[in-house]
Parts: C-alpha cells; sequence; structure tokens
C-alpha cells in the first residue's frame, strides 16, 4: 500500500561507480547474475531498438490518467538517475512526452521507466531519451491529484525502491537492489568473463553438450536416442 | 447497427486545406486539441515507424475474414484520402497487402487504417504505404459476402463518419470530425505555437514546476516534501 | 499428446531443393497456395524486420522455464534446418540467447521459431540469427528437466511434424507438410507468376471491381449504389 | 468523438410495447433477426446468471475513474429503460454499487450496461438488479469530471443512440435501434414460430443434415465420406 | 496442417469400458497420471460449474463464423461421444447453441468442447448438455464453407486424435490418447487409492512436510529457517 | 528483489481482534476507507461465489510450476491467517488443491490468494475452502526449488508484508498494512455507518444530485441541460 503525497528528497542512491558500471552487461546478465530475480514483466517495451543504459532509481507514483507528479519527479532527478513511474491502477494513457523528456534529459536523468503510455516516440527517438513502457498512446493526461515521489513502488510487478539500480535494454528492464548492486556488478563480470570462450568454442562447432558436459546427466534423466 | 450492402458514393469531405494541414502536428496535439477525445484505441499500431499523415476519412465495413468491399471501397476513394475499414467482429486475418496496396495508392489514397490484420508489410514499406492495424498476419481472406462503404463505422472504439478527418502517426491515430476540424486546426496551430519557447526553458534546466506555476496548487492539494 | 525423453535422430526432410525454393515466396503467398492452412498463430513476431527464410523443421519440446532441450535439440541440426520449440505450458522465458544461437548456426540452422520468449536480440540481430517468438524477454531458463527432439509438437497452435519446411518472413510463419511441398511451390509459383501483370494494372488505375470481374456477383450480392 | 458537458432530457425511446416484448427472444435470437449485426464483444458479461431483460437506453459517457455521471444520469432514467455507460478511455474500476443500483431501481431502470467495473457484486445479486459489465473490482471511483448524459456513445464495440433497446442475456447484449424495433421483434418472432417443430425433430434424432436439406450443398462443396 | 473437406467415418474409439472409467477420476489426477500432458490451455471453461465428463473424442475443423460442419459432425456421434470443435483461425462467435445441442444429445454425445464461442447457455444449462468453450458470444455463424470431420485437430493447443479419450471438468479438459487410455486409467486409480489415507492425515494436523518427508530435502536444498 | 530460500517463523501479525473485524465491510469498503489503495489486481477472482473473509497473511514466493513451498507455508500457517501466494514469473499451474486445502484448513486457515492457478475447485467449493487465483487449471506442478516464506511479497501488483490483514469477497482481494489497520477498520465503519440512511432515501426515489448537492458543483464545472 502506497503513501500517498509525499516527496522525499534524500533518498540513498547507489554508487555511481556502480551503477554506470551494470549497463553493459545488459539485463539478461544482469538478471541472471541475481539469482534470476528482479525483472520487470516483459510486456515493458522499448520505444526503439538499440538504447543500453542502467542508472539510479527516481520512483514516482502516479494516478490513471494524470501525470501531475511527474514533473514534481523532475526536481528529484540528477545526472546519472532513471526515473521509475508506477500507476495506482491499469492504465495506458500517454503521460510522457518531448517537453517532459527535454526537462528530464536537462535534469540528467537517462531514461523513464513506466508501467503506463508514453508518446512523441518520433521526438523522443530522434532526442536519444529512451523509454520502457506498457503502450503507445497519444491519449494525454490531467495534472489533478497528488501521488508520491521516491516512495517504494511496484513497476511491472517488481519493488522497486528509491536508489535501485535499473538496468535496461532491448531485452528488458531488471532492477537491482541497492544493496546487492556491487555483488550483483562481480557477478556479472564474473559470468561474462567466459562467454568469449564459449562463443569460439560453439561458434567452431563445439556443441554445448560437450561443452557443458551434459551428455551423462541426460542420459541419468532418462533421456533416450532413436535412430 | 449497421446498415449493410449499401456503398454512399456522395460523401461530404473536410475541406482539403484544413485535412491536409492538421498532419503537421501530429496525433497527440490534435487529440489535446479537441479535448482529448476522439483517440483510436492503442493497440492500433503503424506497421512501420515514422510515417505522419492526415486525410479524409474513407469508410468501409467488412465482415471476417472477407476483403471483398476493400475492391469496391478502391473505387470511391480520391486523393486525400484516407481508408478506414472496420469489420463486423473481432479478426486479425491478413485483409490487405501489396495488390490492394498499389491501387489504393494509384487512386490517391495516402494511408489505410484497419481494426484487423494486414499482411505484405515487408512490400509495403518499401512501397511508402502506411498501414495502422491491430495485427500482422498471413492469412488471406475470401470474397463472399456484402458489407457496407461510406457508413459510419466503430473502428477500434471510435466512430467515424466518411468524410472526417484522420491523423495518424508513430503515437496513434485520431478522428477529427469534419464540423470541428477547423476549429481543431487553430486549436493545434495556437498549443503549438509557444511550444518551442517552453522546450527551450526546459531544456535550460528551468522546472515545469517554476514554469507552470504548480507549486502552490501542489501544496494546496497536501503534498508534502521530506528530508 | 507428447512422447517425453526420446531424440529421434533419422528424420525426413523435405527435398531442400523443394524446401530452399519456398523462402523467397513469403509465408502469405505459401498460406494462399496451401489453401490457407497451416499458419502459425499471428503472435509470432520476428525480433527483426526484414528477414524471409525457409528451411526443414527439427522440432523440440522443452518444458516451462527449462531450455535443457534446445542443447540436444543443437546436435540434430543439418544445414538447411529451421529450429520449431513448443513449450508443454505457457511461458514467456528468453529460453534462446546468443551462445545458443552461435551454436545453432554454426550448425547450419537458419532460425528459430519458438513458442515463448527469446533473449539477446541485440546481438542476435547483428549475426543476422532471425527468430520469430511470442516475448522478447530477459529471464533466464534452468536445465533440469528432460523434453523431446524431433517428435511432432503444437507449436503457436499449429501442428509441425519434424521434416516439414517452415516459411517465415515479416507476415508470419507457415508450416508446409512434407507431403505436400511440392505441389505447394509449385502452386505458389503459378500464383506468383501473374501478379506482376496484376500490379502494372492496379498501379495505372485499373480497378480490381473491373480486373476481377467483381461488379456483377456484388450486384447479385446485393450491393446497391446510393448518390 | 464525443460531446462533453451535455445532458439531453428528451429523447425518443422506442415504444415501449416493442422495447417490452424483444426481452424474451434472447440476444441469441435478435440478433439473428436483425440480420447478425448490433452486438456489443463477448467480453461484457454479466455479474449473475439467469437475468434476461430488455429495455430503452439512457445513455451516459464516464471518464476513467469518475462516476460523477452516473448521478446526473439517474435523474434521466424512465421506468422501462437500461442504462448504457461507456468509458473515454479502458477503465476495469467499479463504477456502480448497492447505493447507485438502489437510486436505479427506484427510478425504474431494469439494468446497466457498462464497458468498465462493477462492485458490490454480492448485494446487486440478492437485490436482482443485473449488470453485465466487462470487469468487476472493488476498485471506486471520483466525481471530478462532467461527461455527458443521453450522446450516441460507442460501448464495448457498438453505437448506442439514446431510446434504442437493449437485449440481455447470460449469451451477451444486443442494441437494437429504435427504427428498426419493430421489424426486428416481428422477425424474431417468426424466427422462434417454428422452432419448437425442429427442436422436437432434432430430439427424435432426425438429422439437421436432413432436416435442412443439407447433403445436395455440402456435396457440391466437394464434401468427401470415407470408409 | 488440415485436410479439407473430407469425413472419416470409421474411427477407431478407445474402448468404451476405459472411456467411461475416466470421468470419475476428473482432470487434475488424469492429467498427473499421463505425467502432466494432454490438457488443453486454461482458458476452456465449463458454461456451468459441476459438470465431471468423459467420452470418445469425435472431432470437426471449422472455419471462422461458419458452422455448417457441426451438423455433419452430428452424424457421426455414438453414444459416448464428446464432440471436439477445432477452428482455422481464432474465432469467439457462438457456433453452438440450443438445437445443435438438442440434436447432439439426441445421437447420445456427452459433451462439447470447443476452441470458440457457445451460445443459448441458459437452456443448455437447463438441458444439462455441458459445453467446454473459449467464450460465451450470441453471434450466430453461416453455413457457406466444408470443413472436415474425424480428422485430428489442434483445439486449445492440444493434438486430439479421433477416438481418443476427453476427461473435463471444472479444473479444465484433458486428452488421453487411445493407445495410452488403458495405463492411464490404472495410474489414476492407483494415484487416487491412497488419496483418502492421506486426506485423513492432513486433516487431523499432520504436515505435508512430515508425510512426504521433505524435511531432509528441502534443507538439502539450502532452505533456512529464521526466527 | 526476493530473498530465496529462507522462511521467517516468527511475523508480527496484526491484532486479530482488528483482523477479524475487517472482513464484514468487504473489500469495497476497505478499500475505499485506505483512501482507494491496496487493492490487488482485478484479475483475482473468486473460484466460488458468496465468500468473504478475512485473516492476516503469511506469504509464500513460488517458483513456475513448483509448489513446494506451499508444504513450507502450510507449518506456518495459524488460526485467522490467509495464505498470500506469489510467483516469480507469470503462471497458471494448479498449484492448489483438495489435499493442500485440507492441511491448510486443518492448521486454520482462512482462505488462499494466489497470483497463478488452483485445481480441485468442485472439492473447495464443498470443503467451504475459497481461494482466490488468476486462474482454474488441472496442470498439477513439481517440488524441485526453493522459495521463500513470509518475506514481503509482490502478489497481483500488490506488495504485501507478512502479518498485514488480507480482505476478500466477491468484489476482489485488498490488502491493509499491519500499521494502518485500526485506523482502516475505523474508517470503514465510521464509512458505512450512515450507508443505511443513504440507501432508504435513495429507495424512496431521492436523486444522489440532491442527496450529495452535486448540482451546484455539476453547473461550476460546465455541465448544460438540454430540452
Amino acid at each position: 500500500m502506497y503513501e500517498l503525497g509525499v516527496v522525499y528528497r534524500n533518498i540513498q542512491r547507489t554508487d555511481p561507480a556502480v551503477s554506470d558500471a551494470l549497463a553493459k552487461f545488459g539485463s539478461a546478465t544482469v538478471h541472471e547474475a541475481m539469482g534470476r530475480v528482479g525483472l520487470l514483466k516483459p510486456y515493458m517495451r522499448p520505444i526503439y531498438a538499440g538504447a543500453q543504459v542502467s542508472g539510479t532509481a527516481v520512483t514516482v507514483l502516479l494516478h490513471p490518467g494524470d501525470n501531475w507528479m511527474m514533473h514534481v519527479a523532475a526536481e528529484q532527478i540528477r545526472p546519472g538517475d532513471i526515473v521509475v513511474a508506477a500507476v495506482t491502477a491499469e492504465c495506458t494513457d500517454g503521460y510522457f512526452g518531448d517537453l517532459l523528456a527535454t526537462s528530464f534529459q536537462a535534469r540528467g536523468a537517462r531514461a523513464l521507466i513506466i508501467d503506463a503510455g508514453c508518446r512523441d516516440v518520433k521526438t523522443l527517438t530522434e532526442m536519444g531519451f529512451p523509454v520502457w513502457s506498457k503502450a503507445i498512446s497519444s491519449k494525454g493526461t490531467i495534472k489533478a491529484t497528488v501521488g508520491s515521489v521516491n516512495i517504494p513502488v511496484v513497476c511491472a510487478g517488481q519493488y522497486v525502491t528509491p536508489g535501485d539500480v535499473i538496468v535496461a535494454d532491448d531485452d528488458g528492464v531488471v532492477c537491482v537492489p541497492r544493496a546487492l548492486a556491487a555483488q550483483t556488478l562481480e557477478a556479472a563480470a564474473a559470468r561474462e568473463a567466459n562467454e568469449g570462450e564459449k562463443r569460439a568454442k560453439l561458434a567452431s562447432g563445439v556443441l554445448g553438450l560437450d561443452m557443458y558436459k551434459m551428455r551423462e546427466p541426460l542420459e541419468k534423466a532418462g533421456l533416450r536416442y532413436i535412430d
């Protein structure tokens, strides 16, 4: 349940060295590095292909059809942040367009993650301001009811606390809790260390069956080959 | 409820000067200019990114899995028209492909809006004939049952009368009734007049909170800041 | 109902001359050539636009959240194959990423059709390895339970037998049974033979109503024109 | 596109003799009698089984999450009416509960058809006030923005004009335009006249194939029997 | 891919002693007894609660919006059969109502499983003729195109061969292939044999943790208790 | 993000006097009393009509297709609890049937809230053990991977902390945080205090327009009446 009508100005952001370093691993590797948790629902899609970012979460809780709090959130943005927007009920309205994007970008935000709709996607693409959203919709919103900024929110099924790290790319969006960010970075780096070697082997025709030594466990699990 | 088996040959199209001028504002601005009504449901998506058009509606009512009336509609197209296709029941079949697009384009149509499926999307993209649809599907259709052309239809939840203006881009599709088109154009132009100035201010770091003078109403609405 | 825990090593592939020749006609024409059957549900979408392939099906049955059998399937791939993956229950997890794609590509696979999720889509796009899937998701999978390879499967509502031809492009995915592949190729070629002429006529402004001689049957079906 | 902020007090209701008589035929027969048009989308479901009603439409246009106009609509209800509620955007909130139902029932309304959510369904069931809705939800609504009453609306994909007849039962909801109500009643009665005889024949084991003389047309259509 | 325009008159039905005996175990136990395969997608819901049946499948392939083949199927029904209806594309129309139900019931059919819509549900409930369907809809269908009867079909994601056993109840619908029916019956009976004892233990307060000896494997799997 | 592999044995339950007293107000009134927050998504539906309960949350985090932790959760149940089950990814499998219900009921649980599927619904109905779930499915689950018990979870979009109060009825499911339970109870009681009087007025024909003094604000908001 949400605390309404509050803006927390002081949040504990993850160390930027850690937050920034997670981007290059991408959401899939980071998700694995956390033990396969932290993923937002896969209906969250980027408005254009190719963006890959990480940053610290500034959260905002919105009401259906009302984007007033987006302007309140803008003031809380610091360079390196990613805004994470949740709504108190299902809504596909276009809460965010080129003017807000201009403001967010000027404040140093790297992206928006919104469990609702977005618009002006052509201009946002030209600006290079990536958004991951549930919908694209021309439908505008009003400014009538207060929500909150920087409270913990549930966004696309995932609990996000202000200051957590968000990693987003073409594969989806992952939330890394602040307390786990450093160890997740380490695990992601370890995971990727030997990927090059594996890729080379597989490219040369070596089978995963042999590289990962799966033949024996598969046989034990009862797999039979029939000619 | 629909009148079946009729083709209205004489429809009152919106003044082309007005209809043509609406394209550049885009669906989001036009939707705002009408007071936030007129939008087709956001499941209507363009088959390729970047197209932005406006034009006068020629409507067609189809039966599920039957595209016969598309050929009847083709004859009613005049340069500057956009065909708006509704179906009497939910259907995702590919009613429209490159041959029909060639015919529509030859007649002067600018786009198709269809509450069903479309196919040959690669060729349509190469031809530069944009389609906004509910689905993309290889499934073809038969030619067995008559529907109607140029009757009012409900397309993706929106009531469209022949001759209304359709505005479509990456953000979605809006219908502007003929009687409101001139005033909507004016309102859209007024709306956009000072957008450049606003954008410049926001880009310089001015907050929407200050530019729109929101701080006082937010406080009155009970918003509290916590350090 | 599925036979679990088996890998059929010898399957009867469609003649490669036929299988390879179907790609250029695309899924819409092939679907028509078969009498409008064989299409996988239209929720199956390519991870990038523009790919157009055909190949012989190697099938794999997976369990939800478990991609172990993908490695088993890799060994059964021969050049010219397309892997068709079904799951025993609805799942959107990302079963397939760049490492498996490297392995599949090294074995000669042309594409993956999966009734579940896929990840690493940016890298797959760079590699030029096309995937048609139900979802894109960072969520990884485990390797714990055996399924089967090269048994008949239901993939996205379509029954696919190993060795059938798969034709996939931006419009969707079609399965052509081995026994019908040669006649389908012939029918597709016949269908396309006079498309150029039709397109030229329609481009010159001739109406489908006249080209297809539809005016009389439409009148018989009761269509009325109102001025 | 909707006219906002208006209440039409004088609407032309269908003759009550006709409107009342349609209930007993049910939505399926009435839908057939109109030539298979007029049906609201099948996601509209009754909150309890067994209700079967007809009545004249009083329409109301609501905003998402705002039920203010329901109170305005209540005043326009006359005995024999059915309220038809549309929303300007997708919403599943519970706009209607036992207090409004008490008011509607006191005014003589027979049912509510709402393209959104409903709540207090246990009490509504006890009261015998049927509702056909898209959702059931505890979520309440605010009273902040004006919509309209007795304008034509699109409800669940169907265009409904005030005064039209609504027929609703366990199978769904049909809208019969006022101008067609008398002839639809006649057609429905004719349709049902010989149903008893047909049912008796089928119950005795006579096949539809013989009763409807389908064997010859099926053979002509190419149907083959294989032993 | 489907063979169109054929009716197979002689199908190999599962032994009625086996087919009839499966009903009492219900779909959940039968699904477990088969190794957790064979289930139709869970969107298939009964039109009324409480029915629990089994019977041999007579299959029918329909076209969208066309129920002609239902009459052809009626003739192939024998006492103890359950009709399984698939459609060549997604459709929610009401293919089946009280007249067809009267005919099916007169021929000895026990139920209908249809991957589309059904209507007249109130009358069907009174008749005690159960239907499991994807939708309930008043929308009627035409009789224009031939499909097939008694070919293998994909219904709600499951491959069903004529003569297989269908088991359906409030939990869903399972298909048991003819070749596996006898052993499945045995496995289901074995499974249920000791359920009474288990239920008594659990009802007395014994925990599944102890009854199934799960404490040790849970500890090995790393489960930690925190006070 | 979830802590995996842990069971918290000591949770702070809401005072039972408060938890028990909330049931009679129902989910809609409680949701209003909290300021319109706390509702689980409306896809959560009861398996049978008429149940109305409240109780303290014991939470369990499950993996897709794996119900092992349900047995671990059973041990943590105390009389007056309601089990709230979340899954780490979307799943509709039938995690819960009559045996587990027998165990839960023996331990004193009042209901299950599960963001997945349930089975044996006929027996559960006979037992009077209510379940609110996303799906009903025969599909069984395995016991292979550990999740957690009594950690905070996101269930159907709502954050639930162990010991919170759950209120569920035919309208849906609401979560009341422990810290707010007493004041919510008070607010709900106050809200309902004058409902009887209101209902009597509305039943006598008084309009909400007058009872709530809405005419003036509606006029100020621009509402116009047209005769």
